[in-house]
C-alpha cells in the first residue's frame, strides 16, 4: 500500500524514481541525529537528465523549473530510503540548496528552484516548507541545468 | 527594552529590519534539535537591495561588503525570530555560505564575506565566531550582489 | 604513536598539514551536538595553492583532483583539532560541498570532486564515505581551483 505522500504525487501523475547509486565514491545520503544529508541531485528521469543547458541560454524558466522539481523528485527518492521506504516518516524538509546553470545575465533563480519548492509542499505538506538558497552557477556536472541537496528531519 | 545583541547594533548605528517574508513556496528558517537553518539572504534593507551588479565589475569591494553586512543583517532578524524575539538565546552562529556574483578574474570573495563576518563577531561576540565558505558564481537572484546563508545553534 | 586514520594516510606518502588559522573573522570549524561544521578549505600546501586556475582551462582534470585532495587533507586536519587531536573520534563524514572553479563548458566536475572523495574513504573508511554536491562556479579566492566545505559526525 503506498503511503500518503506516495499518493499525492500519484495524484499529480507523479512516481518516485529508484534513484541510482551515484556513480563516484559517496553515497547518496547520511544520517545523524534524526537529520538527513542528501547528496546534490541532478534531473534524473528514467536514467536521463530531463534538461540540460543553462537558464537565459537555451533553457526557458518552464524547462528550469521542470528540471528542479525532477531533482526534488529524486531528493524524495533517496529521503525514502533514508525512511526505510516510509515517507510518512519525514518530520520537515528543513533546507534545500539549488545551483542553477545559467548565462551571467540571467537572475530569475527563485523562479527556477520553486519548481522544487512546490513540489516538496505539494508532496508534505507543511512538513515539506523549507529554508532554501537559489544562485546561479557559471555551469553543472554533465550540463545538468539544475542541481539541489537537501536536509531532512526525519522521526 | 532592547536586548543586548541589538544595543551593540544600535551602538552601530543599525537597526535590525522586519524582514520581508520569501517571496515562494518556502520559509525564511526551519528549526530541528535546536539548531536553525536561515534560508540565503540577499542585501535587502527598507524593502530595497542595498547593491546590484557583480564585484569585478560594477561593484567595488567596499559595496560588496556593504551588501555581505545587509545579507547578515536579514539573517540575524530571521534568528530573531527563530528565538521568539530574544537574540540572547542564541548558543552560536554555526556556519555562514556566502556566494558572491562577481566576473570570473575576481578572487578576493573572502574580503567580501568578511562584511557579514564582521557583523556577527561585533553582534554576537565569541558566539558569532563561525566556519564559513566564500566562493564566487556567475549571477543572483534580481542581480543582487551577494547571496548568505546561515547555521545558528539556540538555547 | 599515530592513530589508524594518520597511518593509512602514512601509507599513502600523506602527512596532514598543521592548517592556517582563516585569515578573517571567522572560525575553521564549529561543533554543535557532535556535528562539526568544517569551513570551505582551499587546496593549501606547506602554505602555497597547490593549483590556481580553471578546470576547461589551464588546469587538468587531474590536477583538479589532486586540489580537491588536499582541500580534503586540509579538511582533515581542521577535523582532527576538532577531536582534541584523535581522528578516531570521526564516527562519520556527513556531507562534503564541492566548488570547482572552470569555463561554462566544463562539466567533469564529479571528476574533480572524486580527489577528495576517495581520499576520505581511504583515510577513513566506510566512516568516510557521504553526501556530497559538484558544482561549477565562476571563480574560487585567491583564484584557487577547488573549494570544499564538509559536515562531520564526532564521538
Amino acid at each position: 500500500m503506498a503511503n500518503e505522500v506516495e499518493a499525492k504525487l500519484a495524484a499529480l501523475g507523479l512516481t518516485l524514481p529508484q534513484p541510482a547509486a551515484p556513480a563516484a565514491n559517496y553515497v547518496p545520503w547520511t544520517l545523524a541525529n534524526g537529520i538527513v544529508y542528501v547528496a546534490g541531485q541532478l534531473p534524473f528521469k528514467d536514467g536521463k537528465l530531463v534538461v540540460t543547458g543553462k537558464l537565459g541560454d537555451t533553457v526557458s524558466l518552464e524547462e528550469g523549473q521542470e528540471a528542479a522539481r525532477w531533482c526534488a523528485m529524486n531528493i524524495l527518492a533517496h529521503v525514502r530510503n533514508a525512511c526505510g521506504g516510509d515517507l510518512g516518516r519525514v518530520k520537515s524538509c528543513l533546507r534545500l540548496g539549488g545551483f542553477v546553470a545559467c548565462l551571467p545575465t540571467f537572475t530569475q533563480h527563485p523562479a527556477v528552484v520553486n519548481g522544487a519548492s512546490d513540489l516538496m509542499v505539494a508532496a508534505l505538506g507543511d512538513a515539506g516548507r523549507h529554508a532554501r538558497f537559489a544562485v546561479g552557477v557559471a555551469v553543472l556536472p554533465f550540463d545538468a541545468a539544475v542541481e539541489i541537496d537537501a536536509t531532512f528531519e526525519i522521526r
